[in-house]
């Protein structure tokens, strides 16, 4: 598999690299690494057969141009686009394979799908979430925690609402309200819990990264999975059902 | 619904009759209660639509008998059967609607499902199991230890084995083994937790009991249930789906 | 030892009624129980070892006169006073013994020393706070949560501040603050935890109680080691230490 | 400070490196490093403040030798140590200021003081202690799971004894058993709890390590605290208490 690693030379392209070795055969950057790193896209002359893409949301149109042009699939695994930036993804997967997700774990992605099931099955169950980060995060909640409260508001057809911190007088708590908690501190590289709260019982599930790597390898197991596929639009789902 | 409850003055019987009240319209036991207890099934004169059974095995099959001539659907809540007794269990489930689970929370019976399929998903994931018992509790692993390994093992076509307690040297641990540790001390009413490794990231499904309240009202509203039902052996997830 | 019981026949009163027995001789409060309760002290005609105090802060006065005309110890676990309040119990403290506490929970007052130990040792780590209680619960953090606070503050030569909860856009998180997470759902009686995230590495303090029968056993404990004390202001702390 | 490192090529040897940086300017060692690295001790010829030793019990006699000739102090960290081993450390620090420690983790040294602390306090408390480690891990329970036995018996003036591994039948829980609960699966570099149930509520202490970093910072820090001080055997609590 010949890979062409957008983002090369940022913190979770290191991380891809590191995994993939010799398999990345060339990068979009703005340094120096062990493959030839471009600026743009037209630069580009190697024989790639897939894109992984960690970098940001002004590159996506050059990149979805070149991998439309030269009928390359794409791993974007890049948050923060704008309505327009996912339409644009939208249409290109008519014509490449695509799969778009905002966290490449494959243990979040189930985690996903069980908070969901759960919330369904267990249909008077408080929900509750926390999430704990290392102490540079900037923004609260996190994305995942985010992505975890609208699997359980699927579960539960959209009944829910997010409730981020407590604090002060309450008259109670709202059945529909789901509490997210934000912990940050230290180096904690993410840690996630979905609680269901019933009468005298209580499910957690919880999900913790030890490192980025599983991110790059969750990204790496979606571009083997996307190599031989037609055209669309797929999740990591998907990639885990093979 | 008029319930006969098996094993009235035991101490899940109490925790059932505290919940349903003057639903108990009378009993099985060795003391006195509110509602008239018997000794033995032919004293019951009164009118029974459900029967609910948190006794021991030796009353199986007087029960069933009962249940088979009266046409009353049961609700099996006792552990401990032999062989025999499974199959006159599934012998009467022919006639009469039976629901029959070793753990009637609801949660616990969730978590089983979500068990068996977290292992089929995550193949490569090591799986280790951990139950939390009051000091009096006699037996190592807990039953419910027990169901959660069967899930898992479901989950992964069999190849699972389990592995109570570890200690000494071992050349490394078996993708196939399950550990399962059983810690107990205080009054803790249960707690489970069925862990998954994966590389550089944990999944952990817990559940925890605060009281034994939650299995006499599984075991209701697996009464419930039953009470329209045609006859069939019902699991608690046939309850849970409706 | 012949209690005398404010607060008789509120939630935590019968907690202590049902733990004590006939040790009770007398309470005070608004309805009947096995023992005399009456709506005024001066009613009140029972030899007195000791009072145990779950009520609320306006009886405190009548409480603490008739404390110190009978020269009767006291354990005050009412929360809600008024600086004014404090003041008379420390005033009163000079002619009778009295503990003062807001959560008579052996294990949360062991948790409370340690949590300084550790905040006065790892000067270095960040401190987060979460707890979690029933949906009913109005106050958002808990008494108790604050008292961890004030721990961990205390440890820490008082630069420390709360954040209670967080949600949106940070710089980064800062050194002295201490985010306190309040979890709420189904009926958990009471769970916190006091996290230490240093670099590559957390401790984490957690308490969890199982039923409200852990304050009044602390409370009941409290009263046997003041009937024979000195006139003075004693702690949970003083109590352990016997 | 210039450091010889012991054992620089291994796992552990690197972490060290790693983080000292130009402060290693020697090594014992198999392999070539950025720094000289010898097989022998008579082969260093650098000026030396201070040792740190992550090796094996056969270096032991001659590393000892070369800190009593050239008095420098000793950070040892390696495990494994024979009963000769050990007198022989306890005798060569009477000339030289040694700290040796089974883990040079600060958080886990903090824990083991807390855990003696808590043991010592609440006495009717029963006690278990689970350990988490990567699936190549080969022995069980692991030596800081030991560690925090040591702490807590001792905590009880040695009437404890361990448990490891609970299976099959037991009459009830023993007052003075500790359980041992040794987990193992995918990469988790080491999560240790001690618990402490008493009657309707539990203490955990938990401490979770994500990578090999925090055993050599705190090596490192040892050796800074080292460097000035008098002959004699220190702990890491010395260390951490400045």
């Amino acid at each position: 598999m010949n890979i062409l690693l957008v983002g090369a030379t940022g913190q979770m392209g290191r991380a891809v690299s590191d995994l993939a070795g010799s398999e990345i055969v060339a990068g979009i950057g703005r340094s120096a690494s062990d493959f030839p790193v471009y600026e743009t896209f037209k630069e580009v002359t190697e024989d790639v057969d897939v894109i992984i893409d960690f970098s940001t949301p002004d590159l996506l149109e050059d990149m979805l141009n070149f991998a439309e042009k030269n009928k390359v699939p794409v791993v974007i695994a890049t948050t923060g686009y704008s309505e327009a930036h996912v339409s644009l993804i939208e249409d290109i997967s008519n014509n490449v394979p695509i799969v778009y997700a905002g966290n490449y774990s494959l243990g979040i992605n189930v985690m996903e799908q069980l908070a969901e099931q759960i919330a369904r099955t267990l249909k008077n169950f408080d929900i509750e979430i926390t999430e704990t980060h290392h102490k540079f995060k900037k923004d609260a909640p996190s994305g995942t925690a985010n992505m975890l409260f609208d699997a359980v508001n699927h579960g539960r057809d959209g009944k829910l609402h997010k409730l981020e911190g407590r604090s002060g007088m309450y008259e109670s708590r709202d059945q529909n309200e789901v509490g997210i908690s934000s912990l940050r501190g230290g180096t904690a590289v993410g840690e996630h819990s979905v609680f269901f709260y019933g009468e005298d019982e209580i499910i957690e599930l919880k999900h913790t990264a030890f490192s980025k790597r599983i991110f790059a390898k969750g990204a790496l197991e979606a571009a083997e999975f996307l190599v031989q596929k037609e055209p669309g639009l797929y999740t990591v789902t998907d990639v885990l059902e093979g």
